[in-house]
């Protein structure tokens, strides 16, 4: 069994890795040839602690991601989010590997609203808003500025401390960032990803310009909600995997709209953009197929 | 993380072993502190290939089990079922160990029915009759054979030529073994093993005389059968865990039996065997407590 530890895969993650395993990702998802199995949700017997276990097969990758939330881990100084993937041989059911993968795990989930951005978005966007001054959002943005020559980044925060900071972290990257309202940000951007944990919309639909890609990364259970469903209305939908994104995705809030999956899009089966002026959403659930393509490519590299 | 390969773990397990996990595990499986997850049932991209994911928390330890069946192995000259068993810290949710437990998993399964004799059985029970010739039958004659004094072990299949091939692996063991009609069989035993894939009984309730204990394994999935409903009229009857067992168990087929989990009769919560002639029935449907148990006690012993 090969096993690359949370040091090693740390060291062999990039977006460039991450957008090419989740692009392809996204397209096998939406093969007959693959299977995402229902999701356990389960717990340690520390209070709050969770872990899941996310199974898919495709043609040929087979396996799973064990994703763990430990909160007490905050006051051991550890990170308190921790993801494993293991692959099954397609071909005798051997477990073949186990990939650490919880820095990968923020390159994966950002990887999959970049691949939309970069499918989805103006060619010519500059503007980025993202909404969260968290880790993940930091990956979001550098992941999103590796498909698009982002000029300008406008960071949406509660906590004014926290959006400072954040904003600094970004200029750390060469990013040229300023904190800004919600209705400001949505007002300048060619793109807007949010990033945050939120159970009601962060902004207003009208507040969003003509022509503007949004890809949203937070919702991933039922009631967590990050968009306005006005904008359902008029803007052309997307999303990782349908049956998921309608449960526990953005689009848990909308009952009648049709969605299209990205997969599709990239596969050129489904229109993307067809004008300057479209809005686009795309829903990243997340799904255990980016995670078991991701695995299998730092295995490739690993071994090169 | 430790991992223990299949090579080593198949040195390191016995049936001493796997007894003191399993006995332990069982009565942990009853405790409040104890919860096991929703089951997931996957499949590879090999025609008839399955794997499932069988989770479960108890105070100290949290974990799964992965079991793989690829029938195609059998060409290849492999084993078609493999297991590995995954720990994660309780105090952290890091991922400590992976412990392969193909051949591990007939102890652990045989060692549930084991317990199960030891504590239901009567004391001078000498007789065992097994239904079943397969891998599995000899590990349940094995470790019944461990907690009672068996001189004599009746063998009934319905292939002659495996039966009369399991009768001589049995001699090997020590055993004094011969075949026998599933009637004769019942008549003669104190105690009884099933270790089959039947779908409907394998005898009738009237042959199994006063005083015998049953333990059956071959129940975990819904449409499997053993015994005889007849049987639950008037039989003690006692299983791993109720809402499982009364699922894909043996006791799917009884609607209002009165069962009793065989930890609470091991804790001395609930009376076992009262009287020298009560019939006494386990269904091991199988939990991920057991592997759990097991997995730790082998990581304990391979680390001395």
């Amino acid at each position: 069994m090969i096993y690359l530890n949370e040091n090693q895969t740390a060291q062999l993650i990039s977006h460039e890795l991450a957008y090419v395993a989740v692009k392809e990702a996204l397209v096998a998802a939406t093969s007959s040839e693959t299977t995402l199995f229902p999701v356990v949700n389960a717990s340690g017997s520390q209070a709050d602690s969770m872990f899941s276990l996310k199974s898919a097969c495709t043609s040929n990758l087979v396996g799973w991601k064990t994703g763990t939330y430990w909160p007490e881990n905050h006051s051991r100084n550890m990170p308190c989010h921790a993801s494993t993937v293991f692959l099954l041989s397609p071909d005798t059911g051997e477990l073949v590997a186990a990939v650490a993968a919880s820095k990968v795990n923020a390159y994966r989930t950002a990887a999959a609203d970049a691949v939309a951005v970069d499918y989805l978005a103006r060619k010519d966007a500059s503007v980025l808003s993202v909404f969260g001054t968290g880790h993940q959002a930091e990956y979001e943005v550098l992941a999103i500025s590796a498909v698009r020559h982002i000029s300008r980044v406008i960071v949406v925060g509660r906590n004014k401390s926290n959006t400072e900071h954040f904003v600094r972290r970004l200029e750390r990257h060469g990013v040229l960032a300023e904190a800004g309202t919600a209705r400001f940000a949505c007002e300048h951007a060619d793109v807007i990803v949010t990033a945050t944990t939120a159970k009601e919309p962060l902004f207003v639909a009208d507040w969003v310009k003509a022509g503007t890609h949004i890809s949203a990364m937070g919702a991933d259970k039922i009631g967590k909600q990050e968009l306005p469903v006005a904008l359902y209305q008029y803007a052309k939908l997307y999303c990782d995997h349908e049956p998921q994104s309608l449960v526990i995705g953005e689009f848990q809030h909308t009952q009648d709209a049709s969605i299209t999956e990205i997969g599709k899009a990239i596969a050129s089966e489904s229109a993307g953009r067809e004008s300057v002026n479209d809005i686009t959403v795309f829903d990243s659930s997340g799904i255990a197929v980016q995670d078991l393509f991701v695995a299998a490519k730092l295995i490739e590299l690993s071994q090169k």
